[in-house]
């Protein structure tokens, strides 16, 4: 009787569709990337391993977003042109097709808008765009394959940052043994795993961090309850937004490959993942957690870790006497 | 009847065989690599790729020996730990097995001396050893791999640095069309390239560009007959030997895939191939070329681009609480 007036309490405060949504998993499975343009993927691989893309001609995407390190560098904050220092952790690039914006404070948009940044960015790879489309443009392996590819727009800001884009979209991680528990296999799990998961929604974690990125759905502040101390500078979405109600609101990041993609928050500073659990619990609920629930989380977290994508290194086609050179030092 | 005196005049200056070994070709085919121990080379690949060897946690061997850059990294001198300059044009790691020692100097014997020297040099990637071995001993997947491969021996330098040159040994690049030209097939060359391989024969180049990797079979003086003026410090195997007449002796580089691995020399200097050409003849020979016949030798060499190695990505396996962290900055 009591049960029954607290789920219709429930139900009145939430509405009858969101406790449906509440029964449903919080989390979808990842599906493998289907693709459509195999010369387009191919073109935007070599690009996101072109370090010509920089000014030193040593810097690549691939640099911060590691294909071998789950998408990132696996250091708190990245090294830029002339061994500056980033602002801010990298975000994986895998799953980042899931994401409803880029960048942490979400300021691009979508993929091709993100992958203009940071080859422009002075502390990032601190390459001119135009330069960086002479560069293309100076090697005929390129002006082929764009033309083939493109046609009549050839090689320009918008089809390099698309290409780009196209191959990013394909660095999914299907078939997590999360996925397979998803998928109906109950012996994916362990039970620490499983009590680990029933924890993570119990404790409203999947607020936040759901989806099939399990996380990437909205942006939330950093400290909604207590303050999230650090030394880092970012301000999150206000600088987006102008809004002073979006200090230090950043996008949710995914938790898919969290095993792989340490040090972890925007700043890099915990390494741990269990205490990572045991922090975001403090600041965003005001709740402790224990170390045995804490670590029950992230026992389940781990199980998130998927097929990473299976990369073959592109061949890079030479300069030409044409091509701009790198400037890698004091210039 | 004059001919046969100068046959004869030849004959007896240098030797019945050394007249044999000039009408035999001076360049061998590249063999593709047999792998005997698979396990060995995919470890040696992962460690290749491994950002955790060094200090920052952000360069690898193939930082500076890129395999989508023909294993080099295309600038004058490399870049190492806090965007240092190198001191020396990286040398390709492509077929390096084939070279008599290793570094431009030789000062390792073998390509797992070589290994072993950047890890640790402050001016690379500056990790001290026992740290990079901690590193890799702190990841239980490591740990069970090294087992598996080496037994008792376990994680030292020996079976790490071991593994390394196991991979490079891989790194050949057969097939090239001068190799099909040798092999037999007259039609894998024009007549252009076939004018420039004669020019690089009778020029005397193969006299020290000569075996498999066209290069790597000896030490030679850079400025034979004329100063190769640089600003680069490089004193060559003096350095290793203390002799005087060592002083800017260096070991012949390789020629195959000299297409890829701009810019030239040592100091890397020349980033256009036939213009080293004929700064090589000027040097070496103290005898002008004209662009004609160093255009026809260039052709040639850009023969001598091979299939290049096929690299699957490897997936690292992520560090542990136990893991010695990277120290990027200010440390």
């Amino acid at each position: 009787m009591k049960t029954t007036l607290i789920a219709i309490t429930v139900a009145a405060a939430f509405g009858a569709s969101a406790l449906c949504a509440l029964a449903a998993e919080p989390i979808q499975i990842i599906e493998p990337a289907v693709i459509t343009e195999p010369a387009k993927v191919e073109l935007g691989k070599k690009l996101f391993f072109e370090p010509r893309l920089s000014k030193s001609g040593f810097l690549s995407c691939n640099s911060c977003h590691n294909l071998s390190l789950g998408g990132v560098d696996a250091i708190p904050t990245s090294i830029g042109h002339d061994w500056q220092e980033g602002p801010i952790n990298a975000p994986t690039v895998l799953n980042a097709k899931y994401m409803l914006a880029q960048f942490w404070d979400g300021r691009a948009a979508d993929l091709q808008e993100q992958a203009a940044g940071p080859i422009e960015n002075p502390k990032e790879m601190a390459m001119e765009h135009h330069i960086a489309l002479k560069v293309l443009e100076s090697i005929p392996q390129y002006q082929a394959e764009f033309k083939a590819i493109y046609g009549e727009q050839g090689i320009s800001l918008s089809t390099v940052t698309d290409a780009i884009a196209v191959f990013e979209e394909t660095l999914v991680t299907p078939n997590s043994r999360f996925d397979q528990y998803l998928a109906g296999d109950h012996d994916a799990l362990s039970a620490e795993e499983k009590a680990g998961y029933a924890l993570f929604k119990a404790n409203a974690c999947s607020a936040c961090h759901n989806g099939p990125a399990v996380g990437g759905t909205s942006y939330q502040k950093m400290g909604l309850v207590q303050p999230f101390v650090t030394d880092n500078p970012a301000q999150g979405r206000i600088d987006v937004t102008g809004k002073e109600s979006d200090r230090n609101v950043f996008k949710v990041p995914t938790l898919r490959n969290i095993e792989l993609t340490y040090p972890y928050f925007h700043d890099g500073s915990v390494w741990d993942l269990t205490e990572a659990v045991k922090v975001m619990q403090q600041v965003q609920l005001g709740l402790p957690l224990s170390d045995e629930e804490a670590g029950k989380i992230a026992a389940f977290l781990k199980t998130l870790t998927g097929e990473q994508p299976q990369i073959t290194l592109p061949i890079l086609p030479p300069s030409t006497a044409e091509t701009p050179r790198p400037q890698p030092f004091g210039q």
